[in-house]
């Protein structure tokens, strides 16, 4: 009878409440406690979403036997002191299904040379240039964890040339890889568009910055589907400014929502989109949060756990 | 020794003289003489493309052994009476590649609802809506030749739910296919994208008119990559003024260049682009028709054969 704390922004509650319960019953957790409103003593299990009104101290909660981040990225929560139980992060096949689809999408909107025609409906008839085929355009992929892997997988299967790069070596039909700092210079050189699919951590904090932006060819593109702290803003209005950088798509920003003064909103190399990229889908996560409870009450062990030394 | 006139625009010539050459080579094509301005009686292979110079009267090629047709479209001469030879049409694998490129990328563009964020760098955070996974999004496919199959398999391979439709019955895993005249209300009434990829014949013509664009869902979406005459262009525009079709992009046109006065350049629903979804590639177009020359001088059949009864 574990009493499980749905601790997350309140808009939330309306959207998973019930996928939660339809899932814990399916899972087979019997006579579940689901609330949004519990006292920290009596909380077995923590579905956590970074709000103003999250625990920043894990201390009270003295039964707690795992946080089970609802969100694929945790990095508010992964240095926590106070949190000492198991952490675990959302691998959401919808999640996963939707950033597939919005990479490939920016990728072919870019292969394609999309935006030329649609901001160019003046009559004029631009068929001068035909682009290469795919099977002849280098993309590359920074992190190769589920959503970077699973991209530059589906990049392959539509004959991209796909070099794919991680911290720890990673190996992926289709896909070239290579790894640790000195991976990056290669993979960065030779590819006309880079995703970034890193998590974010300390050691990957802007890993786009002036000396890497200098290592991709002369109007390279970027798309950022992945965190904000990845890229060193300065640097990369830098970039494009000198045409460096032709373009970049950016989902994913330090400050959300990206502040209407900020100079990606008017430079005309970048398109903003509002962290849509992906979002975890409540039906096929509640299933997975169910799953890890189960787990937790029948002594197995949980799904995603978050390495806290690597922090992620 | 055969004779092989090349007669297309005069523009081409230099894209496709050295790969003609290089692939009559490598197929094993002996002492073939490769012109584009041979004697009428002398030539014993057309290929072919329509132009202002082309043949339009057949009878003076008394030698001619087949016209092996440079693009995928054939309607130009497929009625010509005096063609009594064997007519091919271009099956390249690289104009296959770049059809699916297009389809999956302009499919992806509505699907993730694109524009609005292109267009729209206002400083707005517009992460109201986000977009079903593709799992539940129905495209239709209208036409299963080559380039329709293989377009129809790779959106059903980024897991669009793919209804297809053609002339006969065609088999296609992962796609859901209907045929004939009253196989066409099922697929277009359940579809809220549906692309053009039908041959263009007497029988294709409007396809899509007042009476077909009634039958799509209430703001459907239209993609023609396949042929102008397939549309009823009023009718369209009407659809479009009542908003039951939301938005067509138009890559092919009844007459080309699409004149600068023609509605669809300033509608804000239609994308114009400039005939550019796949071109034939010279590389392996040429092997194509290599590969035919010598079946021709080897007395095997044809590859790609034009079905003149069909008319295509």
């Amino acid at each position: 009878m574990p009493t499980i704390l749905f601790a997350a922004p309140p808009r939330y509650w309306g959207q998973y409440e019930l996928p939660l319960r339809a899932a814990l019953a399916g899972a087979g957790v019997q006579d579940a406690t689901l609330t949004c409103d519990a006292a920290a003593e009596a909380v077995d299990y923590m579905i956590y979403a970074p709000c103003d009104g999250a625990a920043a101290d894990f201390t009270p909660y003295t039964r707690l036997k795992a946080v089970l981040g609802l969100w694929a990225g945790i990095e508010t929560v992964v240095g926590n002191p106070t949190l000492t139980v198991p952490l675990t992060r959302m691998v959401d096949p919808g999640l996963t299904e939707g950033m597939i689809e919005w990479v490939v999408g920016h990728t072919l909107r870019y292969h394609l040379g999309m935006d030329a025609h649609i901001k160019g409906q003046d009559g004029t008839w631009r068929n001068g240039v035909v682009p290469p085929l795919a099977r002849n355009r280098v993309v590359a992929v920074l992190g190769l964890g589920v959503l970077g892997a699973a991209s530059a997988r589906a990049l392959a299967g539509l004959n991209f040339r796909v070099l794919g790069w991680s911290r720890q070596p990673k190996e992926i039909e289709g896909v070239v890889t290579t790894s640790g700092p000195k991976g990056l210079q290669p993979v960065l050189s030779k590819a006309e568009l880079t995703v970034l699919l890193l998590p974010c951590t300390p050691r990957t904090e802007n890993t786009l910055n002036r000396k890497t932006l200098a290592m991709m060819p002369k109007g390279g593109i970027i798309l950022n589907p992945g965190r904000g702290p990845l890229i060193d803003d300065n640097a990369l209005l830098e970039a494009l400014d000198s045409g460096q950088i032709s373009h970049a798509t950016l989902d994913t920003f330090r400050i959300e929502p990206l502040p209407k003064e900020h100079p990606f909103w008017v430079h005309p190399g970048v398109t903003v989109t509002p962290h849509i990229a992906s979002e975890t889908r409540p039906d096929s996560a509640a299933r997975v949060i169910a799953e890890n409870i189960r787990r937790g009450e029948a002594g197995e062990p949980f799904l995603h756990l978050v390495d806290r030394t690597a922090g992620y």
